[in-house]
Formats: structure tokens, C-alpha cells, sequence
């Protein structure tokens, strides 16, 4: 199947990347003399149409007069997601118990793609899919990063500590501060919902659970801020400052 | 003015807060008993009505069946928001310069609130104002975090430097890693736009500049997530581990 993906940074890293896109189609001032002579070099066909008829054929209007026609954004399993690990790297994924709002799934992308994360794990039901919406808020990160999504996280999680990883789950009970926890072993950091936590199902597979300190009203912060927080706590724990 | 804002989140903190509710529209279903007896207790005027009629009244459908209808958030002034910075605690100001996503600054306002920021500032032109999205977003969090607009954001930095804050900003260029530099003073942060970064005339009041490690593709992080990194790393700083 294909789709319409649109945006400028979504198009700019299809095309960056060499993947199959079947036609391009855009506003005359849809793209920038950069990227005009970026999709010339690849000889990507090109269909200019008005604003109007792109919002009807996207319906949507966040398009900024760009998209292109490309198959789906395909998913990997365990195995392949594994094996791209490379050798004598610390790995490190990310499963999303439940996470279902497209925006915290683009900018968890992001996150991930910015550290080297090496997969995110995604549950088959009641989770986000790889939709346009994802693409464009990831500003191209779907392109780099693997995502998996699998019939049930519980068995992927034990499946992940046969092959050596430690599970760790963000939890605000029974949870240790996240800055006293190590990180520097096999990773599988597992993030909540955004209105629910992790399930019970899945926090009884985790070695340890941590938290951030919470000291206003709130009782616990957007997904991907969260998610964002955590990775940059792993990667300067792995990356240790003079 | 008055304005319905939506969200089971929201009604609650209006009604913990003691905010003036004109009155509450809800589904049959829309409160649990704790918010029922919640709602009893305050005396507040209920209306029921189907979720066809609240889609329309409200022009939006992620409202969950309850909305409150309640005067405008109110902003503050500058001088509003230091004299309420409490005697001996280490000022912490977010500058938000040009963001325009109602997403982003719902959810930097909820990490605000966790990490106990004392202000907002928001430029006049160009950033998003108060909306009922941006109440929903932050969970409550637009009750307890003061935000500021001004017509200036120069001017504004200038009058604190003066005030004895320090200005910090974030720009990938002539930046030092966020973990090296020093936090344990009155301190602006100054966060960017989505598209754009921080301006080049704001910038040029900063202090210093940070940057975030960015070891993949993508170029810069979504705002909200950004903001929520850097805020943790203070209050790590602010608040050390043993």
C-alpha cells in the first residue's frame, strides 16, 4: 500500500534517505531552491496543484504545500531490530505500553533518533500506528529509527531478558529516583501511557522501576517529555562528561 | 470574558482551586462519583447534556464530557510574578521565544509546574495565548504556573539581568553541552520556536547558550521535550542526589 506523507522535513529526509517515492506533488512555493534541486537529482516526478486541492487530497492542511507518494512505512520485527544493533554497542530500546497519541509517538521518534536508540517496541493493540501524523512530527526520525510492534510486549520483554537486557519501567510507586539508577548495561526503557502508567502485566517484568521527582500539582509530565528526560539521562550516564 | 475550558483534568484542578465556575455542562457519564462529590461540595451549577450537543457548543471533541465554564485565564505582569518568587528560593524564569504550538506549551506549563518554575514569558506577536487546548494539555498545570506576556522579550531580559538574573539560552551554535554549565543562579532559560530557534536580537541578550548532544539525523528536538531536558538538569543541579 501507499500513503501520502507531507511536510518539508518528512519529504527532504525521503528523499535524503533514496526512498521509492512514486510522485511528489506540491504548491508552486511548496519547496525551497535546495529542495527543488535535491528532488531534481533524483528525478522524482513532480505534480504542482493549489493549496485547496492538496488540503482535499491530504484532508489535512498541516501539508505546507508538500508531499510525497511512498509505500508505507514498513515495521520490523525483534530479529531484525536485534540483529542492526552494532557490535560493541550498548543497546537500548524503547517499548510504549499503550501509548496512543500520535504526537507523543513523532516526538518520542525524535528523541530516540537524537540519542541512537536502537528500536521502539510498540504492542499490536491499542497503541499508535505509523501514520502521516507520526512522519511529520518526527521531522524525518521514522526514517532512522526501527520500530517493532509486537503481539505481546510481556513475552517480548521476557524474550529481551534471555538475550541479556534489564527492563526498567517509569513508575511512581515503588520507584527509585531516575539519576540513582544505571544505565549502562542491555536497555529496554519502558514508558507508559499517557493516561494510565504501564500495566501491571508489564511493570511485574521489570527489574527496577524509576521516577522523576514530582514537587508542583501535576502528578506526572507528558509522555514524550517524560520519554525525552529519561533518554538524555541514559545517554549522559553513557557518554560521561570530563 | 468567559470561556469553556474541557478535560476531567482541568474541571478538577478549577474546582481544588477554588476558581470561580459559572457553571459545569457534562454527559450523563462525565464525572466519576469523587468528581461528582467533588462538584456537589462547591455548589456549582450542572447542566446535563448529550455529547452531540457539547461537540457543537464547544466546537471540539476531546473534552471528555465535562467542561466548566469559567472567567479568562488571567496573565500576570512582570512585577506580579517576582514578588510572588518566594524569599530564599533560587528564582527560575522560562522564556518562551516565538513558540506557536498550543501542545507544546500546554505540556512545558505541566513541566513547569513539576520542577516548580516560577513564571512563563511569552512575547505579544507570534506565540500562542491561553487556550482551552493549552488548559487541557497541561493538566491543570495553567492554574498553578503564572505566565507572563510582554510586549518586549529584549527589554524584559534586560530589566532581569538587572534584577540579577542570569539569561541562558538554548542555540546549537557557540554552545556549551547542557551538563557543563552552571545553574545555581537566578536563572532565565530562553526556549526557542519549532521551526525557528531563539531570535537573533534575544540571543544576543543571553548570557550563555547550551546546546543538546544531537547524535543522529534529525537537527533539534520537539520544544516541549527540549524545555523538559533542560528543566530536569537544573533541578538535578538544584536539588543534589547524596
Amino acid at each position: 500500500m501507499t500513503q501520502y506523507v507531507y511536510g518539508k522535513n518528512v519529504v527532504r529526509q525521503c528523499l535524503y534517505h533514496n526512498k521509492k517515492i512514486y510522485e511528489i506533488i506540491m504548491t508552486k512555493t511548496g519547496a525551497d531552491p535546495k529542495l527543488r534541486q535535491l528532488m531534481n537529482e533524483k528525478q522524482v516526478p513532480i505534480r504542482i496543484m493549489d493549496r485547496k486541492q492538496m488540503d482535499a487530497l491530504l484532508k489535512n492542511s498541516s501539508h505546507q504545500g508538500i508531499a510525497a507518494k511512498i509505500d508505507d512505512y514498513r515495521t520490523y520485527d525483534m530479529d531484525e531490530i536485534l540483529a542492526a544493533i552494532p557490535e560493541g554497542k550498548l543497546p537500548l530500546l524503547i517499548m510504549l505500553d499503550g501509548l496512543e497519541d500520535p504526537h507523543n509517538l513523532g516526538a518520542i521518534l525524535r528523541t530516540a533518533d537524537a540519542i541512537g536508540a536502537d528500536g521502539i517496541i510498540l504492542g499490536k493493540h491499542r497503541s499508535v500506528s505509523l501514520t502521516p501524523t507520526v512522519a511529520k512530527v518526527s521531522t524525518g526520525a521514522i526514517e532512522t529509527v526501527k520500530v517493532g510492534i509486537v503481539n505481546n510486549l510481556s513475552q517480548t520483554l521476557e524474550m529481551l531478558k534471555k538475550r541479556g537486557f534489564w527492563i526498567v519501567g517509569t513508575d511512581a510507586q515503588d520507584a527509585m529516583n531516575y539519576r540513582d539508577a544505571r544505565y549502562d548495561v542491555p536497555l529496554v526503557l519502558v514508558v507508559g501511557s499517557e493516561g494510565f502508567g504501564i500495566s501491571t502485566l508489564v511493570r511485574r517484568h521489570c527489574d527496577y522501576a524509576i521516577s522523576l521527582p514530582m514537587r508542583g500539582s501535576v502528578t506526572s509530565l507528558n509522555a514524550s517529555v517524560a520519554c525525552g528526560i529519561l533518554l538524555y539521562e541514559i545517554d549522559a550516564q553513557r557518554h560521561p562528561r570530563k
